[in-house]
């Protein structure tokens, strides 16, 4: 037996989320069936990070303890050709058995992408929020200043989210300008709760529009309470960028 | 009434192309449909391209003759609303009567994508054509140039094309490097037969190969037959570009 590091892209679009689950498409059920067909035995995959229902990803990893001797190389085109084109493995590596994709991770990254133009084009709406009207850039990052640090994000949640403590570290919340009306988050830390990036940027949003004033953010992050946050932007504009370790 | 040329971008994957046909649902249809909800009676759709089933579009023009009295700015907004997302019209303009999509067209560019690497990002899978070994574009461009200038295209073409001539003229057909690993074949004419671009694409790309020489399109153009050349290249990597007026 051997552990073995995936890097995994996909299109979140037509899948249940990361995680497998008992109704619907997951691709981590994808990627352990494929595994466990190559390898001949049922096959546990571990995901650095549980993206949701329409959550994409370009750097996802993800471990397993496998018994076939198939070469690294050869494994990620085995895994391709059993996996459908939105699921793509990049790469496999055989990493130390302490190594664990979850519970070994330094910091992910992840981006949110919004295009802001009148018209959204067609080859895109699968990956990026379509937001027409003018979105104040200065202010929004104004307001990103004070997501950095450890705090508590208890406002910025799932409310059916269960996880014991809401305080996570973040390393860094910057807004920056992509190709043509693309306007891209990019946030990165040890942790995230489940939908914190999506209601940040929901609240970031109302913010840009000048709907709320920047320092919501800050006020959000001193005093948690949910139902004060924006509203939880669309899971279609956000991508799990890379995994440090 | 007056009449109106229209710009739309679509991804035509999941349509049976641009032409209404009895069965599925076509670009032309759903648009006619919206612009005949908005103008209160039949309008009927002229486009320039007929790209066929899961061919895209960047610049396809469309003319109609409308009576809604509604502003161009307007009627692009109140198309959109009716259009799903896959289908975008970008542009709506006032024309001359005597303005006919089709007939009028000087020119029309058309973008063959292929993405030449080991693994296709599942964002790109729909939009470009997926070819793993190296292509020698040096060769590939060598035996495109053959192409430019006015020539019988009877060897690259559907077998049930019906076109009484198959003469075309081709102002240029040139290969660049585009993203990463995107090859982009750009031909621009005065018009194309049906498939006459992907069986180009797809004897090209057996050229660059190297399992046939490039002079091969120069003889097929010189001898026309269809049985000579190459495969057929996939509709997914095929992109109506532009029509010039």
């Amino acid at each position: 037996m051997r552990t073995i590091k995936l890097t995994v892209a996909y299109d979140g679009t037509d899948f249940v989320g990361w995680q497998r689950q008992d109704e619907g498409v997951s691709i981590q059920g994808l990627i352990e069936e494929a595994l466990s067909a190559i390898d001949g035995a049922p096959v546990t995959l571990h995901g650095a990070g549980r993206t949701d229902a329409g959550v994409h990803a370009i750097g996802q990893v993800a471990s397993a303890s496998v018994g076939a001797a198939i070469e690294d190389e050869r494994l990620v085109r085995a895994l391709n050709a059993h996996l459908p084109e939105t699921i793509r493995v990049t790469a496999v590596t055989t990493v130390p058995d302490t190594f664990h994709a979850r519970f070994s991770a330094v910091s992910k990254t992840y981006e949110y992408r919004i295009w802001n133009a009148p018209t959204q084009p067609p080859f895109i709406r699968r990956y990026s929020w379509h937001r027409i009207g003018p979105l104040d850039l200065a202010l929004m990052q104004q307001a990103s200043d004070a997501i950095a640090g450890t705090h508590d994000f208890a406002a910025f949640r799932s409310a059916r989210s269960t996880n014991h403590t809401t305080v996570r570290e973040i390393a860094s919340a910057i807004w920056r300008r992509g190709d043509e009306a693309m306007l891209v988050f990019e946030i990165t830390g040890r942790g995230f709760l489940r939908y914190m990036v999506r209601s940040l940027v929901g609240t970031l949003v109302e913010i840009g529009r000048h709907r709320r004033p920047p320092e919501d953010i800050r006020r959000l992050l001193e005093a948690p309470d949910r139902s004060a946050a924006g509203r939880t932007a669309p899971p279609r504009g956000l991508f799990l960028m890379k995994v440090d370790y």
